[in-house]
């Protein structure tokens, strides 16, 4: 090739964005002959996908066997980049699931006769094309595609590049069942590059949603980089608060679940608010149920103090706190900076605060939270009440671990994310995050003219039957 | 005053910035006590405000007629920024409609016992703070000011300069109203200059939605410079599309009244798209009529032959279309441009073309359309299944004017904005569009970590009370 042959880099850039684009341009166009199926066809393309997947198996892991070659292979297991014949059963048991759900399309939730022979619904249908961002894990790309053909949406697919191999075979299957079932291709497309990527941010003629599932760092670059709407949440900084009406058990109970159950998950608490009215007996005894679980402090001055009287007077918080339970070297403590009440730790760390009241927590819950999940344990109702009116977050708990926050424990089945928008759709987000609604109107030439000036006729405004 | 006392132009910015940030961070304080209020509390402030209006007529009047030294006459009253008793009466009635509707807040749409002791409700409540930007027309300010008090949401108004004594003295009355019921006066705050427009965009961390209500100019910088979601629509590029199977009397009076009933409105055809199934003598009869009621056309070159020959042969198109008919000069008729296909005229001008059928027709639309409101005429049912389930619109209609897409049409009562946004709220918005929702769990101490691995608990997802 010669220096004029070499496409230079700007023109490289061009091709996968023209690329992207038109893949993009395509998926539209397929989108009205999706919306158009029946909830029979769509859960028969579903079905079918399963079967190839089944009949498929050997080449699929063969795929993954190719993704695995020159990695640490404890990683690949952690990473959660392998399958296996469990997961491939798991991936078709959630298809078997999903085609059992009712249809997400052509509900009717507002119906009114305007007038005479002019009736208004509204009625759910696709949002159209959706962009699907993901890292490492493959099992995500049959599960996703699912959710996208029952919803009748079009998808671009991007999976993580460390399993391309077993992405491509996954999408072929997923090919091979819209062909059979007579569906257009072109309504799903695999996205191969890092820099498809940045081409389908811009697509926002023809994307209609984009959703991310990754790490924060990915979600709060796709957030900052495209004017397409964003499904999902870069940060998870949940709170629990204890209030003075605690019952006690069950908040050292809660938070440790809260901290402890999953710490790498975005709803784990971040924060723990105790309130100034609870006795410093009850205060240091939910902290040391919490560092006798392993988990790190980082206190503000008032409980560090306490801290170090209260524990000092069994043994030394600094080099000895819960030596007789623990073999392993004791969780630190620590003072908090300011940055650590905005701060996700995702590992068994936790901010701890003084605040006064339920009023207080609610300032510093809206101020440095995330609006995802916040809990209150207390017994006092109208304490309940305040807290659930002014949390602005997307999930407000009572006695309840904020861990709670996920689509399948809500009953929603399959779930894509979970939203921290001020917006519907927000908190965990199943099957009907993927549609979105229209209003019909079917009239018999009805004129607007007719309903102003003189002689105008009146609306009816009616309610009648949705369907 | 010295040199170096003179605020620099970035200390003066400054300065803007951080009152408007002030007044909004405030303003959030204050959301969690107005989301804790009766609805009873509400709608009294409400009725409160009402009377205040009543009383303060003169007030009110003699402010508007400061607005309107120096401005000429039939401008203040033609830019709707003159009010009279009339228009305060409007108010105050629309007052006493919003108290009468039901309350947005509280209302359950989802209901699940997660276990024993463990209930999951999807709960609408307040978005939080609202910032408003409109233009001239004061009577917006109360209009708002009574959706934002019915909805629990917080304020921050910025009106038309034209008209600041005018909104001063309207803000007076609602200042006075929630004073006198109790509620927090921070809860509402009125910007004064142009320059808090671009603070109040860079307030995102309290500001949870913008709706701006003005020109399509407004409405593209807003949605361009601001992180806060946009409520509304810069753009109204509304379809009619005549299939072959329409009744073409139906036709031609549904494209008269999209056209011509109020072509400035946002909701007014712009683009008429004829089935080159139609006869010619059909295509020509409807361009007629539009013609005949004064519409310019802008035609694509095959309806452009079409109208050359077929009114040639009763008259020259080019000088004498419709003479006999209209004693002013006739309406320009001219070949489009590409630029045409997408253009909002506001006037009495219209692009059509010939597209074919239905498959076409709907390409067009999701290409040049703005996702607004788009209408077939037609009787046959397949070819409107078809449209209504390709066409991306907010809006899809059959055989009814696009005039329809409309708040109070709908049976919404008041109307904050109109949203071509894919997501929810899209279409014509009530107060419905004023609320969202949270999650609410209530437990007993409930643990995550019981309902995973060995003897783990099974949820239930038993439907319960919506209540």
């Amino acid at each position: 090739m010669t220096a004029t042959e070499l496409p230079s880099e700007t023109s490289q850039e061009n091709n996968v964005e023209n690329n992207v684009m038109q893949l993009a341009r395509q998926a539209a166009l397929a989108a009205p002959a999706l919306a158009s199926t029946s909830v029979e066809k769509r859960n028969q393309t579903i079905l079918q996908f399963a079967e190839i997947l089944d009949r498929r198996r050997a080449e699929i892991l063969e795929a993954n066997g190719k993704d695995a070659l020159n990695k640490d292979a404890a990683e690949f297991k952690s990473g959660r980049m392998a399958i296996d014949n469990s997961k491939i059963d798991t991936v078709i048991a959630g298809c078997k699931a999903l085609v059992a759900m009712r249809d997400p399309l052509g509900a009717i939730d507002y119906a009114k006769e305007l007038d005479k022979d002019l009736r208004l619904y509204r009625v759910t249908c696709p949002i159209g094309v959706i962009g699907i961002i993901f890292e490492a894990r493959p099992d995500v790309l049959p599960q996703i595609a699912a959710l996208a053909l029952k919803s009748g949406n079009a998808i671009l697919l991007k999976g993580g590049q460390e399993v391309e191999h077993t992405n491509k075979v996954l999408f072929a299957c997923l090919q091979e069942a819209l062909k059979l079932e007579g569906l257009p291709e072109s309504s799903a497309a695999l996205l191969a590059s890092r820099s498809d990527v940045a081409a389908l941010l811009k697509a926002d003629q023809y994307v209609d949603l984009i959703i991310p599932r990754g790490s924060n760092s990915l979600v709060s670059y796709i957030q900052s980089n495209t004017k397409i709407p964003v499904l999902g949440h870069a940060e998870g900084i949940c709170h629990v608060f204890v209030h003075h009406s605690a019952d006690i058990e069950q908040a050292m109970a809660v938070a440790v679940d809260a901290k402890c159950d999953y710490p790498e998950a975005c709803n784990t608490m971040e924060t723990l608010l105790l309130d100034k009215a609870l006795t410093e007996e009850k205060q240091l005894a939910i902290l040391t149920a919490l560092h006798k679980a392993g988990v790190e402090l980082r206190l503000d001055s008032a409980l560090m103090s306490l801290c170090n009287s209260g524990l000092s007077s069994k043994q030394s918080p600094d080099s000895q706190a819960n030596s007789q339970t623990h073999s392993q070297t004791p969780a630190a403590i620590s003072v908090a900076e300011e940055a650590d009440w905005s701060r996700e730790y995702g590992s068994l760390c936790l901010s701890a605060k003084i605040v006064d009241g339920v009023d207080e927590a609610i300032v510093h819950i809206n101020q440095y939270g995330s609006g995802h999940t916040d809990a209150i344990i207390c017994q006092d109702n109208q304490a309940w009440l305040n807290f659930f009116n002014g949390v602005k977050s997307a999930g407000v708990y009572h006695n309840a671990s904020t861990r709670f926050a996920d689509g399948f424990r809500y009953g929603f089945g399959a779930e894509v994310g979970i939203s921290t928008s001020k917006l519907p759709p927000r908190g965990p987000v199943g099957l009907e995050g993927l549609v979105t609604y229209k209003y019909k109107i079917e009239g018999a030439g009805h004129k607007a003219s007719d309903y102003h000036g003189a002689g105008a006729k009146s609306f009816r405004h009616t309610d009648i039957e949705k369907k």
